[in-house]
């Protein structure tokens, strides 16, 4: 959702034809208080003087009139072919300075077709009536909002005073989530823990304090991770790595032209985003014996484990790891509520306090409002309790929208049936853009995610979830989404 | 609070004699499963055999084994003169990588004097018994559970669902933000509102994405700025501008050898931290138009605004700056509650969505609980009713600990009285230093901010608060102080 530099401006203002200041004086004191107040930066571009003067509505002329005092006042500057620019204020001498990797980063961000999807996307789920068929969230009306009353009636008085915390986060919390990690055969004590903002924010210490520029990070071909600019913002490379149904397949990295001092390897076994794809036991002991082998550590991040239908996915690769050799990446933001903004990591005592310490100088901690109340969903059971009625309502909907694929798409595509998570990974048979269907659905006010956000390879593949829009709007948009693939 | 690579290794285990197995082997177990689970790092000591032997309660030959052993396995390393070294385990490769700038700061943050000191506090903060001097924290005490209750139960059944949020942050709270902002002359729609985690994540966020290495950071010698590696640790430079009772005197700026362009001024007007002074409406002025002629942008943390004990302080530079060169921070965490962790910037639209942007890609926003809750606190009026108790209590307290000092202090130091915040800046009279009373006083069990975390000269300041340590708290620590002052 962020302004581009170089997007024209829009005006959302008319000049006042009963005012006693001219026209042009109007338009021209207009210009300079939005550069002045910097609602306007440098490098911004005016419309042309033919569309301003229609959006307007007054005469072309005194449109010229304007630009060329505004240009006399050395305020803008107009180029045959490259339009009318802003050329002064204050705070935008400052944007002309970007520190250099941040203004590479948000250059690169800006340019990338993928990302350019992402912002599409980012704005148009809060849009009205769009129907969004791949946002990976439980829907708000699933939320036990009941629950949630009950919790936040619990959160222990002292707690309220809400003082600021220890840099790996609260205890209580950690405690509860180190007993809770047991579950899953995770044996880490609460000072091997660390409670971050979301798995996220722990991807972003991580490509801060640990790696350095030039890390090589292995990921799943496809990657929910390529979506994301954490880790190429600071100047490491990501390689995708192939997968079939067991999960990521180690032995496809060609280990002969690889140096594997600077490497991580990123994966989701459980539930993979997006392909739904749930790691094998053995293929997972595969997977750290390659890493353990290569001495690469991993990062696992686990955060639709809890979403199984029918049965719990193997143990995660940290429960199997003699060696310290994984960081485990948690999260609420799947599997209750996202806007808790509580995650955590799991991880050798040093790494987890070397990243706290990182934390602490970024935001002092997380919200102690929403790390008590997570402490007390899990340890009163309502966490559980949710999570079982969560998993039932998931699979209605896997079921529902398999439906709905079976009617409509059979002929169209084919697709996998996932065991847990939110996401169906759908391939479209022959060779239709699905960068281009992402741009026809929008016309029909539907939003689905392109494959080409998550894979290094051009494919014909859509990351549909079951978790987020209501079981009508499935009926409608999958049915809608079928008849425009069958147009292009 | 974190790990020092450099640190000796610290074992909290002892062999068990009664066991078949040979001390050695069970110490050389132990020591294997501490690398290799991560727990210890490459690059940190063992102690001496001679140490070793008498902790464990074994011979020292016993010792010298289980070193040979390990030196065989290549696992330590041991030189003359510099003692047993790990020098082998997984994530320990990489952070001998840290990535350059997040090694060196990490570097100078362990070597600094200041921040060692700051790191002695966070540790000391959490131990039981001890007197807090100089914590700049609302005490708990004061801390309005009721009202809290009130707000969590008043929180909108919609507002539980807690989704992602808008990267501006929840437009409710930004609404009410911008209501209440115009309480201090201050303009700024919902749309040049940033919600932040708290004002550190602000200037995080500031330096990330608007400043470049190299930049120059005015502030006020002395500032609590100071304390904190923020900008540093992008590489700025600070530079302390001397104040006189008014505030900052900005032509103490030598002009001439400046070159401005990529300069910036920070400054807390309003019950500075650390000295408690409350910038005149005139130097306000002065400030903005000395910023405005040499086109220096400002940063405004105002988070003590509200905490004024018998008059407002003047008008917000913000609401005075005519030409958007302001950037105004505010925040929940003094006045409300730190663990909410929930501040904003009101700027202009382009750079508050630039920042906005940013913040995005570090951590998806803040806590929607928080963002919801202050709303409500905000709203419903609760704010405002709790403020006006506050400020009596903190009066109240000012005068408490004042009364206290006339009494133990005044042949000993000068301070001055402030009109809100939570600070007297203390000058203890002669040549003491406060680095060793700091020393001195933990001995005793208390903690004081000796003036050298604050200034970029030698000093005998200390930074008292009246806001967070119980009266008799104050009382006995007071005492104390003033006895260990007379004895150094």
């Amino acid at each position: 959702m962020s302004k581009k530099i170089n997007d024209y401006i829009h005006f959302d203002w008319l000049p006042d034809k009963t005012l006693k200041l001219s026209l042009s004086e109007q338009i021209i004191g207009h210009i300079k208080k939005k550069i002045s107040s910097g609602d306007w930066l440098i490098g911004q571009k005016l419309p042309s003087q033919r569309e301003l003067a229609q959006t307007l509505g007054v005469n072309r002329s005194t449109i010229v009139e304007v630009y060329s005092e505004l240009i006399a006042l050395g305020i803008i500057e107009s180029h045959y072919g490259k339009g009318t620019v802003i050329i002064n204020s204050t705070w935008s001498l400052l944007f002309s300075n970007l520190s250099p990797e941040w203004s590479s980063y948000i250059e690169s961000g800006i340019h990338k077709e993928n990302l350019s999807t992402i912002q599409i996307i980012n704005k148009l789920e809060f849009k009205e009536n769009i129907i969004r068929l791949g946002t990976g969230e439980m829907s708000p009306d699933l939320f036990p909002h009941d629950m949630m009353k009950k919790v936040l009636n619990k959160i222990p008085a002292r707690a309220l005073s809400l003082n600021y915390l220890e840099p790996l986060g609260l205890l209580e919390l950690r405690t509860v989530i180190s007993n809770h990690l047991r579950i899953h055969g995770i044996d880490a004590n609460p000072s091997q823990l660390l409670i971050v903002s979301g798995s996220l924010q722990a991807l972003q210490l991580i490509s801060m304090s640990i790696l350095k520029p030039g890390s090589k990070i292995f990921v799943e071909e496809p990657s929910y991770i390529k979506s994301l600019n954490v880790f190429e913002s600071s100047g490491m490379s990501m390689k995708g790595v192939p997968m079939d149904h067991f999960g990521l397949m180690p032995w496809m990295i060609d280990e002969k032209k690889q140096d594997f001092s600077n490497s991580i390897l990123y994966t989701i076994p459980s539930f993979h985003n997006p392909t739904g794809i749930n790691m094998s036991h053995e293929r997972r002991l595969e997977v750290l014996n390659w890493c353990q082998s290569y001495q690469v550590p991993i990062i696992e991040d686990d955060v639709y484990r809890e979403l199984w239908f029918e049965k719990e996915p193997p143990l995660p690769l940290k429960s199997l790891d003699q060696s310290g050799n994984v960081l485990y990446l948690g999260s609420s933001s799947k599997s209750l509520a996202p806007g808790l903004r509580v995650g955590w990591v799991a991880g050798p005592e040093a790494v987890v306090e070397r990243l706290g310490d990182i934390k602490m100088q970024t935001d002092y901690g997380s919200s102690s409002l929403s790390q008590w109340a997570l402490a007390e969903w899990i340890e009163s059971g309502l966490y559980n309790e949710h999570l079982s009625v969560f998993r039932k309502e998931l699979l209605l909907r896997r079921n529902f929208v398999l439906t709905l694929l079976d009617q409509y798409f059979s002929t169209l595509a084919t697709w996998n049936i996932p065991e847990g998570g939110f996401y169906i990974w759908l391939k479209l048979n022959g060779n239709v853009s699905t960068d281009k269907l992402f741009k026809e659905a929008i016309k029909d006010n539907l939003l689905i995610h392109p494959g080409s956000l998550y894979s290094f390879k051009k494919n014909t593949f859509i990351r549909m979830s079951f978790s987020y829009a209501k079981l009508e709007d499935y009926a409608i948009g999958l049915k809608r989404l079928a008849e425009i693939i069958g147009q292009l």
